[in-house]
């Protein structure tokens, strides 16, 4: 590769809060990113933390790379310690890995003020630690912390640091934008006085930025159009504060608009599985509007122009969203006419085309639900429902009839609050009653729905509801509005969305967890 | 100001999947974006949209702006249409707004596939369109749809719809990324190269940008860089795929970053407070990661800096929080939240500065109810009676205690979904049963407890609900999750918000109706 792409998720975007990796977390996140196609996967920092001494541990026997080499972080010894004593640069090197990377202060005033040391001092941290490290064969790399800053601050101390790095043996100096505060053409700007003032060529200089003005990834590619040969990303942007540029997005735009030779062949297309396979390991919900892996990114509202879309939809996106892993989808909207409903179905895998009476019932029906509420932009697995029932001979049968249900929450003289619900309804022919308490109205329902159908449906007790969300519509009328809700149902391997419309929030719920169950329920009894 | 700050939030930022704004909405937006000092607010498409037309309508007699003036949108006219004929020009003049901005065709791909008309009629109908609008006397924009894709594929085509643009009377012509696949060194580039086809002043174009690389904000700021003098922006860069450039970054990056005079003074400072609330209106969580404006965004994990960072914050943020209206946040610390506790207490009108014990004890109550989902960012209301509760002798009196409450919804067999309630209250030293049915198990509640306490607080007649919403947390958790409820009460006079947390939706409505009445009745006995 003309490029080294540098993966921080496990080191710097660990910095993120809420984000705790164990070490089988590490493991997985490490083998996705290879299969992403960087070039270099920070691990951890062994010796400060106890957790990434571990994986390091366990990645010499467990973790097998086919494109990435690992790489162990630390910082430069102590000052007035000599390196080879310096418990926190032995760990460095027992993590066995062939590339180290080095934080080191080239802000004047912090090397001062936060590291209480001298000029002088840090310079020669910077010296002894590189060349212990690469005398032990380790490809080192330099992480020069505030780089811009120190450098607005006192260009000749900053330069100073990189240089004493360089001579010392360092592969990379990177130039990290740690506070975040950068934009584009300061970037361009600082990158090439940075070299007139060290004398050393622009490609053996790396780039690492926050996203603390919302241009991380423009900054990172500035840096790269300014020759840089090193960047330093991390998956889905996470890291501190606003967190560090993203992965995904900072190599689609290298590879995809500027031409640039970053990763293996057929490692893009992985982007959208990856990014959603990171999230989830993180906990974090997966962003559905993040540029080129988002599940909105390539999403449009079809109305008046999705005869348009349908013809030339490289008019409409800005790449094919399959080049990174992604799908265009047609939102079905307020405006939606019959040339998306017709779009729409045939991504669900049914064709309209023959059937025009179908099509003509269906984009009717949608109009006078949407005109009510509802809203399937987000609920295809309701929306396929609605199209199948229609469809002559092609509808999913009920699971199950309701003959009534009752919910009761009761807040207490004790102050406990309750919940619970009877459901009655008939499933294969036989009438079931259940009753189950739940920690709220819907979550009740649930229960007691699932109570009543498992022994007819054992496939149910894989199910489960992933996410809950509810909007009252024109709010004005208050607590009367009309509610939507949202329901995320996943058996584990797949997931499915359904809708729900009602003034009442506990029917709104009951309309979108029957459609969840009749189509997880149909999906699980027929091929996929 | 130097420059044409437009938002186009209400209209652009509206294509997001999920965005819904009622009337009521649009006209708080509209305020909030005035506070913000934007001076261009773009409400919609009059003629398009039922609701925007609406909204135009109100906007005459119940929106004053002290900042910006009110710009409908609309397209250039039908092909083979006169243009006093075209309902959809009329509809925009009917509007009534000082400024219009007009899309146009500007990619010949677009004009020959999607418009289905020719190069010429294109050219026509954007000269027909400004010349009739202009000569109504509105000034008049024209936003450049596909404008850059247009470019590089036929940049003469582009450029004269420019120019035909410019000769009709256009004040400014918008070039917009509508695929939002640009690199800002790409917009630096088609800028130059615009200006020097056109002949025209480069601080005549604007600019408008989408998020598809990841790079609206760095696009709209080397847009500025080269020259432009109006960009369009929206709130928290809410939009259709990845979303549009983010108004609080671009502006925040603008006037601290390059020193550009953009916003009038005093404004820029309002912009967390307007953020958060934006995204409180259009019910989507607050992105805590955002730059400038984000929770987290100048959030610092302590540990070994946290000393250095309070000596000399500044050499850890990139700006002063304070200049966004934001904090630093020292997690783990204590540091959090007093200045700005105290800060909003002031703007409530209860001076806190000679009560040091009870801003501690608000500041940890405060830590505490947001650890657990709550959060008073738009709820006054229940902020002010937090704070009374802690204030020696400031409390109110809570003017009910309740002993219990029981809500039951049933579907019965025939179908009918009927709600009612039944609380049990003290009020006034008398014991009271109250039952009531609603629409919803909330509205029963809510209907239940007004008929318990309306003989003793006649008052209550003139509260009514004037918007609800409910937003599930830790949405991963499935329905089980906690859910935040927002009530907003109006006597006909004055608006308040309260809020309620509990895993129960029906408990969590119930604190805020609790909340709500304590309030509002607090405030009909006493001075305002």
């Amino acid at each position: 590769m003309d490029y080294q792409v540098f993966d921080t998720t496990l080191r710097d975007g660990g910095q993120r809060e809420g984000i705790s990796y164990s070490v089988v977390d590490k493991l997985a996140v490490a083998r996705l990113l290879d299969e992403f196609g960087v070039g270099f996967i920070e691990g951890g920092w062994p010796g400060a933390m106890p957790k990434d001494t571990e994986f390091f541990e366990r990645a010499k026997t467990e973790l097998e790379l086919t494109n990435a080499v690992l790489v162990a972080f630390g910082a430069t010894r102590r000052a007035g310690l000599d390196v080879a004593e310096d418990p926190q640069v032995r760990a460095l090197l027992e993590a066995g890995t062939p590339v180290v990377c080095v934080v080191a202060k080239s802000d004047i005033r912090h090397v001062e003020r936060a590291l209480r040391t001298t000029a002088e001092e840090n310079l020669a941290m910077v010296r002894d630690t590189v060349t212990h490290l690469a005398g032990h064969g380790r490809r080192v790399f330099v992480d020069c912390e505030h780089f811009f800053d120190g450098f607005r601050h006192d260009p000749d101390y900053t330069a100073s640091v990189a240089k004493a790095a360089f001579d010392a043996g360092a592969e990379r100096v990177v130039m990290c934008d740690t506070n975040g505060g950068m934009l584009p053409s300061m970037i361009t700007e600082a990158v090439r006085d940075v070299v007139r003032r060290t004398g050393v060529s622009v490609d053996r200089f790396g780039i690492h930025c926050q996203n603390d003005t919302a241009c991380a990834v423009a900054n990172t590619v500035a840096a790269v159009e300014a020759g840089v040969k090193h960047f330093q990303c991390t998956a889905n942007g996470y890291g501190e504060r606003p967190g560090n540029a993203d992965l995904f997005a900072t190599v689609s735009n290298l590879q995809l608009k500027l031409g640039l030779n970053v990763l293996p062949d057929g490692c893009l297309e992985n982007a959208t599985r990856v990014s959603t396979a990171l999230a989830e390991i993180a906990n974090i919900a997966p962003d559905t509007h993040q540029a080129y892996v988002g599940a909105a990114a390539f999403a449009h509202k079809a109305g008046l122009h999705a005869s348009a879309i349908k013809v030339d939809p490289l008019l409409y996106n800005h790449v094919d969203p399959a080049v990174v892993g992604n799908d265009m989808r047609i939102l079905v909207t307020e405006m939606a006419g019959r040339a998306s409903i017709e779009l729409k179905s045939r991504e669900l895998g049914i064709d309209l085309a023959g059937h025009p009476e179908t099509l003509s019932a269906v984009t009717r029906r949608v109009k006078d639900l949407e005109a009510g509420g509802w809203s399937f932009e987000a609920a295809d697995a309701s929306f396929e429902l609605l199209v199948r029932r229609e469809l002559p001979g092609g509808g999913f049968a009920p699971p199950f009839a309701l003959e009534s249900y009752r919910v009761q929450v009761e807040h207490r003289e004790d102050g406990a609050v309750i919940s619970e619900a009877t459901v009655k309804v008939r499933a294969r022919g036989e009438r079931v009653i259940a009753t189950a308490e739940g920690n709220g109205p819907v979550n009740a329902l649930d229960e007691a729905l699932r109570k009543a159908l498992l022994p007819h449906f054992p496939q149910l007790k894989s199910f489960e509801l992933a996410d809950y969300k509810v909007r009252i519509l024109e709010g004005s009328h208050g607590s009367g509005a009309v509610t939507r809700v949202l329901l995320e149902t996943s058996d584990g391997e797949r997931d499915w969305t359904t809708v729900g419309v009602h003034e009442n929030v506990v029917e709104a719920s009951w309309h979108a967890l029957v459609d969840a169950l009749t189509y997880g329920l149909a999906r699980a009894t027929s091929p996929a």
